[in-house]
């Protein structure tokens, strides 16, 4: 296809390839004050397939939707040491409002554990009231000095589960459930992303957390995306924020508070873990539009068997839109690869004859002229088939480029084109400095088997190493 | 029931009885910073509700999903004289981020258009791209000095529409198909609250519009509340944003633009049109829980048959919970109808006996003993009465409510009450100078049958007369 000429080719510079893809399917554009983002109806539409996705997995999860203050007291934040001393940075204060300057600055929220705690802490009495489960959907904002659309904006979309629990054991619990039942499942059975799931090393921990797990993907270029963290916080917040709760002796207990987010990043993990040299690839399941019935040439019968098409697919509940035949057809069906819709259906005057279509699937390019009355249930086959696909060569991607070593240095080495896999004792804090000398970290620990550790201090864990973003 | 003794009685001071359901049906709090809003998952459910039926009837108009920023540059405002004077008074200024002082200041979005105005320059090349319709859901931030939960907060939760057309009739066509079948349809279908549509007179138009036009529902109180807003904006914000098309002759023209919004304030108008003593009364249509059964005693039996009943209202698509028999069943009751729960069915172990229960309707305390294996049926036939007669009582109430008058001075003593409604030639301009200084205003024109006049310039139009929130 002519789409060479469109996008920068991924070998030859993927940064460039990404920012091309975002501005050609017409997913995002900078927004006018530094590092923020507007999401276009493609983009957001995809955003909005995501939320349904996550949130539905956060209800099952027996969590509530509410909406928390964008608005934070700045002395919120001085109450946990290691929270203040994380988020300072980033932070965006609002000084005047209402035409006059604020006795006390208002942060704009970059995390809302503060505010939050501080409502748990009025609205927790007894143990009857735990665990106390939260999630919120919002814009957050940290400020970044080197802003990427969907990695890394000043202002982002979210979700953040926070909760409160009677007992570590139980917050600990819930935590790992999240990660593995709402994050895990939702990246590999939507979004087609196997991902590494692991604890995150003390360095790299969320700032008052005493434990962070992650979900970190790779992308086409080898490098790792943190997609998703939950963390335990102990009793940090529960002490900066009076979250006690009464038991069952009637005795005053403080609890033990957890929180985990993902957010609008995953469009990028999306981009980068699918796209090709033609564009975007979207699991059928996340794409807004699951196939397109591109008329050849604007002739009326053509226009009304692409309506048939059309109403056909529907009816079994397919996502379809009608491409009518205006314009180039070459340039439209660059347009729809670059969109990554998952089948592209073409009907044209000659192929109608013969009561045929030709059908294109996004993924591996296979093209196949079905009989038009057999299509729709090819088509649905189609999508189940390449929904699985995309997992399964997501996941041999992967695994092909993990290598198993045994020293730093061979990690540096590996960590040049995909993830390094090797024991957390051969690494250790100083491996790490050295590491990072080469802007590779540690993305996470696991046991040897791959499976989540309990702590961060459990013998013989291995650790994963890359490049990322 | 018990529950006089729980909220402020309406009678007795409705603001007082306004901030008890608010608080007792755990729908908010006042965050800690002066003016912002924390929503508690059960007001939180009611806004997906709201959410989920707006949305569909937006994208039934054809407008689009997007995302702007909330940062937007403090010259933007500027661009528009009346726009900046206007909101000016009510902005919030970041000044200092990412641990400097900014060079130029951002302002918190109160409102979008100056933002995506200058995108809609961006994206808008020819006619081909008109209409462009696009919409978002967003908080904004306007500082309030006499804030109320839901209905004027610092921050509030929106949807603002934006869109661009080539020609006035075609804007002002679309602001007012969306006013009628996004909100006047949402409204009356949904929240089971008739409405005055109508236009602001120059006075009250929103700031930079050429045209504004209002749904305006009457509370329990008598007292008028904006539900939702549509404007027609001229060229004026095209001309601050030079958003031109080319036209078919290939010449440039400015395009006309349209903006429209509704709010959590849609929660505020629910609990006090139909809201009564004993709390809030919801809508089925809008009810995150549409019925719930009750145990009348915690005893296995009774449990098993709540179990069953739940379990085969939830098959036929009604949203149930169950109340095990836990605590005091007064007391359970009592926060049921606070609640606003559309069916209570209370199952007990001597009806079980009989094979029937008690189900009591929230809205006219009708209670009836029902066969368990007909109670199915007769809920959903309940529900769907419960919504109609909802509208019809509201409709009745309102009109009960509103007085045909000749003179200021009589609009005047009828909106104590009530609304007045007379000749908008008899008040103008002098007579609302003279109701504001009773706090009453005009809150819509109309032509004399009730429909929506082409503009406020028109002959013999009538004005709907109020206090208001």
């Amino acid at each position: 296809m002519a789409s060479q000429t469109v996008l920068t080719p991924q070998a030859d510079d993927f940064p460039r390839w990404y920012q091309d893809v975002v501005a050609k399917a017409e997913m995002a554009d900078n927004g006018p004050v530094r590092g923020t983002m507007v999401i276009r109806p493609y983009g957001y539409a995809i955003w909005e397939r995501i939320q349904s996705a996550v949130d539905a997995r956060i209800k099952q999860a027996g969590a509530q939707n509410a909406y928390f203050p964008l608005f934070i007291p700045q002395s919120y934040f001085e109450r946990e040491a290691k929270h203040v001393e994380g988020f300072s940075p980033e932070l965006a204060v609002v000084t005047y409002a209402g035409g006059e300057e604020l006795a006390e600055p208002v942060v704009v929220r970059p995390t809302s554990e503060t505010v939050i705690g501080e409502f748990m802490a009025k609205w927790i009495q007894s143990y009857r009231d735990l665990p106390l489960l939260l999630n919120q959907w919002a814009n957050v904002v940290r400020w970044e000095l080197r802003p990427r659309l969907f990695l890394r904006s000043s202002e982002f979309l979210w979700q953040e589960g926070h909760t409160a629990h009677a007992s570590f054991e139980d917050a600990a619990a819930y935590a790992r459930m999240i990660h593995a039942e709402v994050y895990d499942d939702f990246l590999e059975k939507v979004m087609a992303i196997p991902s590494y799931l692991g604890i995150k090393p003390a360095s790299e921990r969320f700032a008052g957390a005493i434990n962070s797990m992650t979900a970190e993907g790779m992308m086409r270029d080898g490098k790792a995306l943190q997609l998703a963290t939950s963390h335990e916080l102990g009793q940090n917040f529960a002490k900066a924020f009076d979250i006690y709760f009464q038991n069952e002796e009637g005795q005053a207990e403080l609890c033990y508070t957890t929180s985990w987010g993902s957010s609008t990043r995953y469009v990028g993990g999306l981009i980068m873990a699918h796209g090709d040299d033609n564009g975007l690839v979207l699991p059928p399941q996340l794409a807004p539009t699951q196939a397109v019935v591109v008329a050849v040439r604007d002739e009326a019968d053509v226009n009304d068997a692409c309506a048939r098409v059309a109403r056909d697919l529907t009816a079994a509940g397919v996502r379809v839109v009608v491409d009518r035949g205006r314009g180039s057809f070459g340039r439209r069906i660059t347009d729809w690869e670059i969109k990554g819709v998952p089948l592209r259906i073409e009907v044209g005057p000659r192929d109608l004859a013969q009561g045929v279509v030709s059908v294109v699937r996004r993924d591996n390019g296979e093209k196949l002229t079905l009989p038009l009355d057999s299509l729709r249930q090819h088509a649905i086959e189609m999508l189940d088939a390449m929904q699985s696909n995309m997992l399964e060569a997501a996941l041999k991607f992967r695994d092909g480029a993990t290598y198993d070593v045994k020293t730093v240095g061979e990690a540096i080495e590996a960590a040049q084109e995909g993830f390094a896999r090797l024991s957390w004792d051969s690494v250790g804090p100083h491996g790490e400095a050295v590491l990072k000398t080469d802007a590779i970290t540690v993305r996470c620990l696991q046991r040897a088997d791959g499976s989540m550790p309990d702590s961060d201090t459990e013998k013989n864990l291995v650790c994963i190493v890359a490049k990322s973003y």
